[in-house]
């Protein structure tokens, strides 16, 4: 078996780290393994499944004679540096916004549009995490019913901010557990802690945020549905790493709730958990302590949309999923093992 | 000035506590005052802006001689005592579940329809407080274009449910907080803290539970619209006492953003909060721990609805209130009020 060299950038970081572990979970042919992060970080040493790797400043050159990239920094690294690597031969899985909506570079959720993956010229873009997320469980009704409209609030877990993001919630959580003072919000704009921010990301386009217009943007792109209309509030939560979802979909073709219940419970990535009747509150719906450090999207609360007019044209639903896998980590190396099978 | 005897039923739980401080801030012309409660709480002595009370059982024979009862009892409490003390004479104004379908029972947030409540046969129903909080921002923008539909995620307090679910929240944010073992969940099905769970209420109609079904059939009857169509998910989130709603309206009659701005700021019981550009996070968009403890629904991130086919027809918006105040306590004062105005 061919064996590959491999470089993680940012590998210092929460999704870093995961995509080390998720190399080794999904038995990725690593030869050689390259960690890269700032030049704060260079000179440590990273116990690794494939011995003791020492941590390189991210530059150009440290890409020589790596065959695949798993981009885990920011948009500002990610524009300077892959290029580079890819001039160097290298293909770039990039975890970032930067190359997203290139029209040169694929935009790839593996369940959903596997085949782009290898019409690359060097770059291929990771969705953003509530965009794969959200678009996994829509992806198996889209393909029975024809998805026209997409009318999503997200309740976004604290590590979509980083390290410094989950942190910041756990030193909030144990300042009120302690009954201490809370110090100032630093990854937040405000205190998370037992509230909600209803703000993720910039203003982008006619009051709503960038990250709400990713879902829109990028799932038309990842769908190859250049009409589909996105209505998407993205909510910050008090919750460590799993985002949820509460999705109505409008569909141009009748959808019973049975066919939709069937599609995802055979659907790639999905495990549909949906039974207000269960025993046990984990079997009754999907919850984000339940979802966390798992790799599948969770559906429940499968239900006809009673709202619209046409009865066999909506479905609403709720989902869960891993904020640093499935959303990031997982998906990026999924990506990778396109490449290489 | 007449005086009234005012009797509260379920005198020591959160909204029972809420709705005597209501009667001081309200200035609600209180002559006597009675609080009533469980057998088990009969005796013990409360200060109030009135004098020393003495707790009494719940009871028919306690409601002699009292003009108005504000009910924070559950529905077997309502209905076993309150048409036992409208034959008193006195007048119900009930926060329970027991009476608000009754077509008999004039349901009333006092923005919306503040003339029903004269048209009483001795109860007059408070409704859900998830209720109260999405249509008294959804009535101005209705009265401009006429909804149609709603689309509703909720993020709800833990304080919903009571006294107990905020101390069981508080309890494990304090487990979590000092490294403790959580204690089994008593309150809610599953750990709240640092966790979502998405179901309130056992299921009504078609998947949807009892708490989703309220915001559409107490909606109807709140803002006479017997067509509306209701399509609610409602999850509660680790949060105390606010509740915050994630709303997409669809209208008969066009209307601009700027319309709907205009008729936000102007509504009776909204304060608009809407300014992504704001020095302070507290003026960027209403969060819950802003609006916890007073008694304006705060609306924010208005939105054209990009996801409407008919650009016109969609606003789409975010909103929070203090569940324990206007979503009850608060409420049902300002009933009591138009009924001695």
């Amino acid at each position: 078996m061919k064996m590959y060299t491999v470089a993680i950038v940012g590998a210092t970081g929460a999704v870093g780290t995961q995509m080390l572990a998720c190399l080794e979970e999904q038995q990725f042919p690593v030869g050689n393994l390259k960690l890269l992060a700032s030049p704060r970080s260079a000179g440590k040493v990273i116990e690794t499944p494939w011995g003791a790797v020492t941590i390189e400043a991210a530059a150009s050159e440290a890409f020589d004679g790596v065959d695949i990239v798993l981009g885990a920094a920011d948009d500002d690294v990610a524009l300077a540096l892959y290029p580079e690597a890819v001039k160097r031969g290298a293909v770039v899985v990039d975890n970032s916004h930067a190359f997203r909506l290139d029209p040169d570079v694929p935009l790839v959720v593996p369940e959903i549009n596997a085949a782009d993956a290898l019409d690359h010229k060097g770059i291929i873009a990771n969705p953003n995490c509530a965009t794969i997320i959200g678009l996994v469980p829509t992806w198996p009704l889209h393909q029975l019913a024809g998805v026209t409209r997409m009318i999503v609030s997200t309740y976004q877990a604290a590590s979509g901010a980083g390290v410094p993001g989950m942190r910041e919630l756990e030193e909030q959580i144990g300042c009120m557990g302690r009954g201490e003072e809370m110090p100032a919000p630093r990854a937040f704009a405000a205190q998370l802690a037992s509230n909600l921010i209803p703000q993720i990301g910039g203003e982008k386009f006619e009051g709503f945020t960038s990250e709400e217009m990713k879902l829109q943007n990028e799932g038309r792109k990842i769908m190859h549905l250049p009409n589909l209309r996105v209505n998407c509030t993205c909510v910050r939560v008090p919750v460590l790493r799993s985002h949820s979802e509460s999705i109505t979909l409008e569909f141009e073709r009748d959808i019973t709730l049975e066919q939709a219940r069937e599609a995802l419970a055979a659907a790639p990535g999905v495990k549909l958990v949906d039974d207000l009747d269960a025993q046990s509150p984990h079997d009754r719906w999907p919850m984000p302590l339940d979802t966390s450090d798992q790799d599948l999207i969770w559906v429940g609360r499968v239900r006809r949309d009673i709202s619209n007019p046409d009865e066999l044209r909506g479905i609403t639903f709720w989902c869960c999923g891993d904020q640093i896998r499935k959303g990031a980590a997982t998906n990026a190396v999924q990506i990778a093992k396109l490449l290489v099978e």
